[in-house]
């Protein structure tokens, strides 16, 4: 065992199976916050040894107290800092010194409140450098290990008995909903193993908790609530090494219609709104997304069927039985709305059905109607779709039998989910409460809502097996320098990616110098100058020397008006160029997730209508092509309606280029934008006809 | 009490209040399907007679079976057919020898089964214009009248002892579903009043049967599971007496992503996709139309609150108070992807929060953090809220204290609900069943779904005020002639459309003869060629007279090679006539609901965007404004990005003139569309540059 595992060894055991806790502030009173997590620990019938340190008081709900940490007959475990801000400080340097593996904070009052919180903060930040103590918190609820009875937590919801133990792990940034999944888990039958609520993450992230019980055999899925994608990095080397482990990572994430809020897009900043590029994350990091509360609390059973290598298909089939068409209608509509499709059986499929005795008719739902209510029927019709090869994934919709027969309508699918060939769903149209218990505790991916069973399909199949992080330098500059065009074009040149013809004049050059042909559009050149139109700096369509002339002197006019500051000493003449359409591509280091490219289809009507997509950099030659096909517009040069194809290649070629701007050694580059980019018809490229680069500057 | 009245009085006690029933087929095996009724109504304790008929057996389940409805002892008010199709059409001609008010049919084997259903289900029409009994089905699984004990229905899910009763009526296509219904329900607290399968309407359809229940005062509220819109006609009658008595109807439709599947868009029918249709049809009609399942579930309430005339604000305001703020955020994260805005409290009522000692600070959400969870701060959080002029709604999403005391979290709410001034919703973020019970029993809508909660505040509030049907004349017509272009202008230019000016010539004229201004488009004019572009007939940009001559043969030549039995004897040479963009207006009459028009952003993106909206005729100017605000593409037309902006005005104007084409009473026009019609700047009006009409053709 190396350095690192050792490390997550035991910050893992620090965490999840400590063998001493002691609790500091904790209260006499077990109906206040500060008095649950003793009374949690007691009644759960916690093993490990507990400690309570309050120097007011002599004893604590009938315990021992301690004056301090450091009169403890030994180092804890792991300690739980119940007091305000202030003296949780205190505590957090007693436990450095201590070398107390790790200390929880429930205090707030830190960055978010304000100038003395952000002076906490600060020092928090010092103690953290200064010693070993792992900080879990600030403002955090606490961590349960239902496994170990470890309740140390401030959440009332952990006063309730019996909870259900089950396999999975969850992180959340909301402390409440720790509390709220698991009172919801238990009429899904999701039970977990254990649930962590993060808080501030000054120290201890989403991302590296979960590395540390990836060595948990217990542990084998992953729930992840979500507010920001604070510490990312930590977050995708997380989900990496998960997925070398099959332990698959749903996500519920808030700030969803941030994307619709934010409608100013007037460059890839913006437009790459917060939650869109956490989308991309998502999904380039093999984590699952929904967007339903039901979905998240049942997505792992079908995510452990599903393994990433066979996500990500860019279209499913799905093949849905069922005995009663109206009920069934109502997720086949959810995945339609999702585009995923559900599709006919063959006609061999049905030949194979009817062999066996069952009837069915062709059309796109296989309805067994009420002779699909026998087990032998179900249980034959289920062996022929396993073998089907139209279908991809198997889902029954079963009637009002669920409810008072669930040994007729969901047995055949509890005896076959074990070795069953394809993923196989349950869908039940009544509230059936015993067919939903059979069918999870079976292992069956089983779901009372229509919404949230085609929510988790659709996010299942839209995973990307995730890839090894590129090695990207990590800088963290003050500044950055706009390159003006001229200098932008020479450095996207080197990656392949043409402009269109262009010659710099100063403005005091005589216009018969320009070497290019006519028409040409003229625009100032200026390293301060990124709006170049808004401060009339383009004139186009220049049809010979005489315009030219006029044109040059209007814009340095133009601009030395708008910016009077700035002097205007040269101009770039370029060529016009027109293609079939224009799109945008742009880059950005996202400050969470990092290196993001971006493409869109361009012109205004795109912005309205908020056309675009992302993935991490480097990017593939294959995901190229899958951006372009999830770019909407795109259609337009694809032949749409009989017009002349686009080269799409060609943008895929540039958009997989322009994302090693990631790599980049020689430039540390913040952001850049082709916009637009000129497509040609198919097989002449694309040109570049106008580029914009920040780069970052040392010091 | 007049005639139709009467009529309707008399349908609604035949349907849910029959003093007899008739079970035609009855078997005396109770596990089977045609044995279910009898075992039903007897189990639930109907006080009305039933009388059973079986020509095969003396007694059935140990109850006297006569051998033909003739020779029971008096004309049952209800007649149930439990048979095959068969046996089915002689049992109608006997009620309705008899005068049996109302016949039900479970069986199947009409219409959906090829030819010799169809020779059934033309034999039932016949039946069913000979008598007066009126029909209910066929594929009907029944009806139930909880309040009356009257369950009247082979699905088995009405075995179940203790159903929950309440106020709402149900219709369903589907017959499985109003079991799932009942089950489902009673884990919400939503009662029945009862439930009717309505199967395949070959009489008695959703609209009428809900007609005929109007004046039954235990019905507060209607939920519709619809599989399609047959008979919208009687839907939409019902819709607006229903909003007369404020009684609010809920709708559930099937086929949502039928959209998505039929992207195929070449003209105004087609791009009117059937569900697009129907969601313009609901919102007209005042009817809430959700996407969740547990929000059909759960709409009642609220909508009750919301009269339909404070509904369809363009913008409603949501204010949210808490007690857990990432619990909340689930549910201002589904508004947000709706639309709906989740708004801050104003400086005035945080001012006013503070003085009855709430402490709350600026901010989205109003979280009163744990203090929340005391009954006299959400108490008077709520007094506060509820004279916000800021909020049109409040919400209140309450964290772990709902599961464990309802007391505190839930009773505030509880005790201001009779008299709240605005609508007041709950959602539970905990699994909370105590809470959900106290606050439905009080009428509180109240949801443990954030996607359920935003889907229905959503609804509520995007209804219409539903409107008179105009007398529109429903004619019949075998066939529709289309009109050549010169004749379709002519008959819009009475409606005040303007279209670009024009000549017609025929293919002999000397060209000198034209009057209007070059450049112009030369069109072939034939009312047999609507596709023009398709068939080599518009030759744009033409500039002299000599390139008009040459235009014209050309267009002949291509004309005539691409359709040979034609002859192209008349050109249109129109203006050529540029504006800021373009729109497709599109009008249709729908085979279900009636006529509609159809608004959408012009040109090749738009078709990729679905960019389209549509209302049914005739449309008064608010609407038409309203559906200006909701095609994305046309904010391009509004001043965006500092672009001019195009005569929005002239469009609303137009959008209502064509509608008119509903009323018209000269002609019965069955489609028309001008596509594109261009804008101009403001002020300057909108110009017609094709125009296609279809006329119904008499005999």
């Amino acid at each position: 065992m190396n350095s690192m595992l050792k490390q997550e060894q035991a910050l893992s055991d620090a965490l999840l199976k400590p063998k001493s806790v002691a609790l500091v502030g904790i209260s006499d009173d077990v109906s206040k916050t500060a008095g649950r997590p003793l009374h949690f620990l007691r009644n759960a019938g916690y093993k490990g040894t507990v400690y309570c340190v309050n120097p007011r008081r002599e004893t604590v709900q009938g315990e021992k107290a301690y004056p301090s940490l450091s009169e403890l007959p030994e180092v804890p475990e792991h300690v739980y800092v119940l007091t305000g801000a202030d003296l949780a400080l205190k505590a957090v340097e007693e436990c450095g010194k201590l070398g107390v593996p790790v200390v929880t904070l429930i205090a707030s009052g830190f960055s978010e409140a304000g100038s003395e919180g952000i002076e906490r903060e600060n020092k928090l930040r010092e103690l953290k450098s200064k010693y070993q103590t792992r900080i879990l918190g600030p403002s955090s609820l606490g961590l349960v290990n239902l496994h170990e009875d470890l309740f140390l937590t401030a959440n009332a919801a952990f006063a309730e008995p019996g909870l259900l133990k089950g396999n999975i792990f969850c992180a959340s940034h909301s402390g409440s909903m720790i509390g709220s999944l698991t009172s919801r888990g238990r009429n899904h039958h999701t039970g977990f193993y254990g649930l962590v609520s993060v808080g501030g993450e000054v120290d201890l992230s989403v991302g590296e908790i979960c590395l540390a019980t990836l060595d948990n055999p217990d542990i084998q899925g992953y729930m992840l609530f979500l507010e920001s994608m604070r510490h990312a990095d930590k977050l995708r080397e997380f989900a990496i090494k998960a997925a070398e482990l099959n332990r698959p990572i749903v996500v519920f994430k808030l700030g969803r219609s941030q994307v619709a809020a934010d409608l100013a897009v007037s460059h890839t900043g913006s437009m790459a709104g917060e939650d869109a590029v956490a989308e991309a994350f998502f999904k380039d990091c093999g984590i699952a997304r929904v967007e339903t509360l039901d979905g998240f609390l049942n997505a792992i059973p079908l995510l452990s069927k599903v393994a990433a290598q066979q996500a990500n298909k860019k279209k499913i089939n799905v093949g849905v039985l069922t005995t009663t068409g109206g009920g069934a209608a109502m997720v086949v509509d959810q995945l339609g709305i999702r585009n995923v499709s559900v599709v006919s059986p063959t006609e061999d499929t049905i030949a194979k059905l009817n062999a066996k005795g069952v009837e069915v008719h062709a059309g796109g739902i296989i309805d067994l109607t009420l002779a699909g209510t026998k087990y032998e029927v179900m249980k034959a019709a289920l062996e022929v779709l396993e073998d089907a090869p139209e279908f991809d994934l198997v889902l029954v919709a079963s009637g009002s039998s669920a409810r008072y027969h669930p040994d007729l309508a969901v047995k055949p699918i509890v005896d076959s989910i074990a070795t069953y060939k394809k993923p196989l769903v349950s869908f039940l149209v009544p509230d059936a409460p015993e067919a939903l218990k059979q069918l999870k505790q079976a292992g069956v991916p089983a779901f009372q809502s229509p919404e949230a069973c085609a929510d988790v399909i659709n996010a299942a199949f839209s995973r990307c097996q995730p890839t090894a992080i590129p090695e990207i330098s990590k800088h963290e500059f003050e500044n950055t320098v706009t390159l003006d065009e001229d200098s932008a074009y020479k450095l996207l040149q080197p990656l392949g990616i043409q402009n269109a013809p262009y010659q710099v004049l100063t403005v005091h050059d005589t216009v018969d110098r320009l070497t290019i042909e006519y028409p040409v559009v003229v625009k100032v050149l200026h390293d301060q100058i990124s709006h170049k139109t808004e401060a009339g700096g383009v004139i186009l369509n220049v049809k010979n020397a005489s315009e030219l002339s006029t044109a040059i002197a209007q814009i340095k006019q133009n601009v030395e008006k708008y910016s009077p500051e700035l002097t205007v000493e040269k101009v770039l003449v370029q060529s016009m160029v027109k293609g079939l359409g224009e799109v945008l591509i742009g880059f950005k280091r996202d400050k969470d997730v990092g290196p993001i490219v971006m493409l869109a289809a361009g012109g205004v009507l795109t912005e309205l209508y908020q056309d675009s997509v992302m993935r991490l950099a480097p990017i593939t030659l294959e995901s190229a092509y899958e951006m372009i096909s999830e770019v909407k517009g795109l259609k337009a040069l694809d032949g749409f309606r009989g017009k002349p194809k686009g080269d799409l290649k060609a943008i895929a070629e540039t958009v997989v280029a322009f994302s090693q701007l990631a790599l980049s050694k020689e430039y540390y580059i913040e952001e850049a934008e082709m916009n637009p980019l000129i497509v040609n018809p198919q097989g002449q490229g694309v040109t570049a006809v106008d580029a914009l680069v920040h780069i970052a500057k040392e010091g």
